[in-house]
């Protein structure tokens, strides 16, 4: 059976993934009168006398919201709030399974980014951090900056460094297991959304000059039409050459292939061009920009794609519950840019790598905690 | 131990109350792609073109948000999102426990009740309803008629309706009891915020006439000074008679004192000054307005309160849990005023009433199952 048919099947069967359980018991008026009134009062007075108290007191220093307006939903676009429900209940079912955390799916209409941004200013109160997804840029990325500013609880978007992570752990151990040394790499990212925006961005953090932008109208330079204000920023860090044209312009003699963008964009021609043991990371869902077979036989040294099909495959799911269990463990309120590096180098660390096993598997639970010790170890 | 430590170290031990379980498995590479990507892009996008399908392939179905601002928490006021939490999640703990309804907290910030509603509106996609909760007067009114007007789920606020109907109940099987007419009585209602105000329109739906509402000020008439708009309109359709004055004054020869005001005003005299086997239900937590000692000694015939360490406890927590499992299993967009009468006459049904037990104790089941089939059948 295809995975659509056994999806539509179990979330079928089970209406839905998740539910609320109680923690504790309710089996007499005593336990009522404990949990409910009258004494929960005294409960929620300490909290409005001392607010850190509601960290301890409440579930909120375990829970997180995973919020989206459903405008960038997987690689199925503007699909609108309901429709993303199921894919924020698998999103929360894995920081369950993985982290043990409670992520409460909050799937919101909003016609604008102040939208998004006043909605979770307003459920500050009853999260220990939140987790956005599956935002349109560049929508994510003014959200983002303005919670970042406004709120105390740390917010993650999964889709911008979630995905940047990922992409910098797996491109780590490439470099171990070809010699290369990471800030002499010409990488060429292409898509400039959510992923390759905040892609480029980690990369410049941990210090590789040689990065190419490409998006539907090809590589970004300072100075081009066509570009939001976040590509005009990421422009004038990037692209030192100035170089311009097309993919298969950006992709001659460069190292690295990242591509966050979609299906089918890449000839075996242009894999062919780049400099030797070149890297290709082709991560569109669930058609990569290149098919891994394609790719090494134009002589990728090492392949990776989004898909569990595939050897290395490079997910966010490996790095998302992990963040959250470390913001969480050690209180942080905000996601610096020390923990993401940090986060890749232990991710990356997490494995002996070879060509075929660049990343631990998802199911790896090293992973999390690898991941989870270097957010908090920079609190 | 008393409930306020007694609840501390409960709170402080577990952490808060509630906690997301996830429904399905997550073992392997299999599962993951079943529950979310690749496979729940065809959940998502069954979704998308049939929203009604969202009710089925997601938790939507069986999942209720709560919403607070914490302006009216229990008796304690306006102490805030952050502490009105644990009081929520209580609420969350007992619709699990009774109806088996996952409900999700949100106290949230918001400084009117258009920021409130807005809210609402937002994360409708999310959410099989909406229960208001411990939102102050007159903003609660405003809330929820919009509400009502704007969105396809259901909205319920309980300490307006859930406290009517079990006062409803209450006073149906105390009619019972003394062999009274319900129609007949001449009632007071002291206190004419969210759950004076809709006791009295409840009371005036079931056909009840002579209703005398009083507020801090005195008792309410059509053109006195200081009414808001809802005292207002509840003026011109209650107190016939035009009384004036205060509490002594409307009590003098009434059937009924229903309390949900505050503790200690109703002295003994003022219970003797009313009608023969005269019903107080002295609803204030937690010290009610008269203590039921020392109402039966001024010659009540059936005392009730929201305490559980006396007998009849009229509590919203008989009604709550029942209204939504009505509402969810009926695919119900609203809750109908013939629906909240129904669901006080089915509550009252449940039990074989005498003076001591006018309602079912919280923790029976059937009090939950009535009141569920009573909504259901009314959709």
């Amino acid at each position: 059976m295809s995975y659509d048919k056994k999806a539509l099947a179990l979330h079928k069967k089970h209406k839905g993934k998740i539910e609320i359980r109680s923690k504790i018991p309710l089996r007499s008026i005593d336990d009522l009168s404990t949990a409910y009134t009258p004494g929960v009062g005294a409960v929620a007075m300490a909290i409005n006398k001392n607010a850190s108290k509601s960290w301890d007191l409440t579930s909120r220093g375990n829970t997180i919201a995973i919020v989206s307006d459903g405008t960038a939903v997987l690689g199925l676009g503007n699909i609108g709030p309901a429709a993303a429900m199921p894919v924020m209940e698998g999103k929360s079912v894995i920081f369950k399974k993985f982290a043990d955390i409670n992520a409460i799916p909050l799937c919101i209409k909003a016609d604008n980014s102040q939208e998004i941004v006043k909605f979770c200013k307003q459920i500050e109160p009853s999260f220990g951090g939140i987790n956005l997804e599956d935002i349109a840029a560049p929508r994510c990325f003014d959200v983002l900056e303005k919670l970042e500013k406004e709120l105390s609880i740390p917010v993650f978007h999964d889709d911008q460094d979630g995905t940047a992570i990922v992409i910098l752990g797996a491109l780590i151990n490439a470099c171990r297991v070809l010699g290369k040394v990471i800030t002499e790499l010409k990488i060429v990212i292409s898509g400039a959304g959510a992923a390759g925006i905040a892609t480029a961005r980690l990369f410049l953090a941990q210090g590789i000059k040689n990065i190419i932008l490409v998006d539907s109208k090809g590589i970004i330079y300072a100075g081009r039409s066509n570009l939001n204000i976040y590509k005009e920023k990421i422009a004038k860090k990037t692209n030192p050459r100035k170089l311009k044209g097309g993919l298969e312009n950006a992709l001659r003699g460069a190292n690295v292939f990242i591509g966050v963008s979609k299906a089918n964009i890449v000839a075996r021609a242009m894999v062919e061009s780049m400099d030797k043991k070149p890297v290709v990371f082709a991560l569109a869902n669930p058609i990569p920009e290149i098919m891994p077979g394609q790719a090494l036989r134009a002589g990728a040294a090492i392949i990776g794609t989004g898909r569990s099909d595939y050897p290395n495959q490079i997910n966010n799911a490996l790095v998302f519950p992990g963040i959250f269990r470390g913001l969480l463990k050690s209180a942080s309120k905000r996601v610096t840019v020390k923990m993401k590096i940090d986060s890749a180098i232990a991710l990356a660390y997490t494995v002996k790598p070879t060509r075929n096993k660049i990343l631990p598997k998802v199911t790896d639970k090293n992973a999390v905690k690898a991941v989870a010790r270097a957010v908090a170890g920079n609190k």
